[in-house]
């Protein structure tokens, strides 16, 4: 295992099921703020985080545009070790984004299939699983979700059942 | 880093404030049964685990008794990544017991501050971190809490602050 | 206070927020069946109790045809005492409908801003007030919601604010 | 029924298994503060109620001096509407000595057999229920327990089943 040099990890939100609220005037989902900071809390996390919105959207609604922005901003970014909340739907589109331009940094998308807000969601256990990858996998872009981690090409959302699974 | 085969992960439930309930009854705390598998539902967890509940017991009130058992099981335990849900107060403890014996596996010490019926309970995040850490450390010993993993021998925890931290 | 003979409540159900999921395929609020046995359990209650799902929409997908069903089900109805759960944006409409024929029975809508599966949801809450209410009040068609009963004929619902308030 | 002049409704906070804690420190339940601030909020309750914490304590613990005490604030107090939160074991006690002394106001107590922290907590529906039952009942010191509402000198908790139920 290959230590990382433990600065800080960098937590880029943005959007997807993991930060959708329900709106009590209109009914609908939709994104306040994320619930990074309440999770992180939550899991009486004392690992040093710094979060940043860098957008919330629905990863169906994602463009060329906003995944230029991630990378731009992982790119930016100082620590080599990234988390990013996304929307499951596009989420390996992204990862693939970002893994054709960086190479030397830790990044790992994670999410939820149920809302932060509500009783049943795997937001926490995600987190907890991601945080924890961030720490010891090599560099690479990965996706971390139902408890595992998979390299961002060899990995797909069965949209059927609702996991991610390996390609081969 | 090191690939460890991937066969199946055990969890070993011993009790502690992770397992704890409210009896309605007579009000007072009390062990019914592991909510472990409740947790890795809720988690959405794909993960190959076996749990297997040794006792349901306060970590204070543990004897040497019972970490011989403990250890007994993980010496007979096939697989060699294992996961033990532990009360936080002797945590550290039992993994000094297990680990002067055991060098060849990946034995991680996980519990919870909050009990899991408790809506602000940290044991789902703890969860997901332990078994994140169980697939991609070397072998040894360890403790995961509050995100981070730490060697049996260099931690302690902090009662007055309720976390886990280095001794060096 | 006129004693009402206390046989059973009747529940029916008809969905609205109250009995939104949250589907984890599609990302969408969706109708599985009701929550109402479970709440009640939850409030561990202890009232003689029969409930009957009679639809499963929103209320704002209501039409003539499904608020003459309702009707009819609370003629055919051989307590006295009935307790409806509803979508808040056309509960008074229904109301009405029921009230204009229906003299001799205690009929009370409720429902909830936030789905009972959102950890913050105002539906336990209100299905206590509502159980209460049609145990106590004089026979009539009222909504209850806030904590508190109106007459059909003097609520409206805030949209602005998401509250009911009387109109005079 | 007897319409009350609706003022306002007073709400005495005295402690029992309704606002108990876990504390994460020493894993034991202890009480901090009332939740019935954050209860109010969740049900979106509109009613207009004063909360005043009297003591925090278990209603095992409850002496002649503390039930005094209750006694002479729920005296003093103006409103004719009074709700108290209550531990459940002694409920019926303190219930007989407000009784003995105060006719002409709705006084109600209340509790919950789950602490509102936890998940499962009966805490919310009993506290709807309690708000209600304290806007239509006439003058009588009563218990608002499992949805039903009972004259103080007609029931008892079963403790076997923890609930509560008339004795004739």
């Amino acid at each position: 295992m290959i230590k990382q040099p433990l600065k800080y990890i960098k937590i880029f939100a943005t959007g997807g099921t993991f930060d959708k609220e329900f709106n009590e005037i209109n009914g609908e989902l939709y994104f306040k703020e994320t619930n990074l900071f309440k999770l992180l809390e939550l899991g009486r996390s004392k690992i040093d985080v710094k979060i940043e919105t860098l957008m919330m959207i629905d990863s169906l609604k994602m463009t060329d545009r906003e995944r230029l922005y991630i990378l731009e901003k992982c790119k930016k970014e100082k620590t080599n070790q990234i988390i990013i909340t996304h929307g499951t739907d596009t989420m390996v589109n992204t990862a693939k984004v970002v893994a054709n331009e960086i190479k030397d940094k830790i990044i790992i998308f994670t999410g939820a299939m149920i809302p932060i807000k509500f009783g049943s969601s795997d937001g926490l256990f995600n987190l907890g699983s991601a945080l924890s990858f961030s720490q010891v996998l090599d560099p690479g872009v990965y996706i971390t979700m139902n408890g595992k981690y998979f390299h961002w090409d060899n990995v797909q959302k069965n949209k059927k059942l609702g996991i991610f699974e390996k390609i081969n």
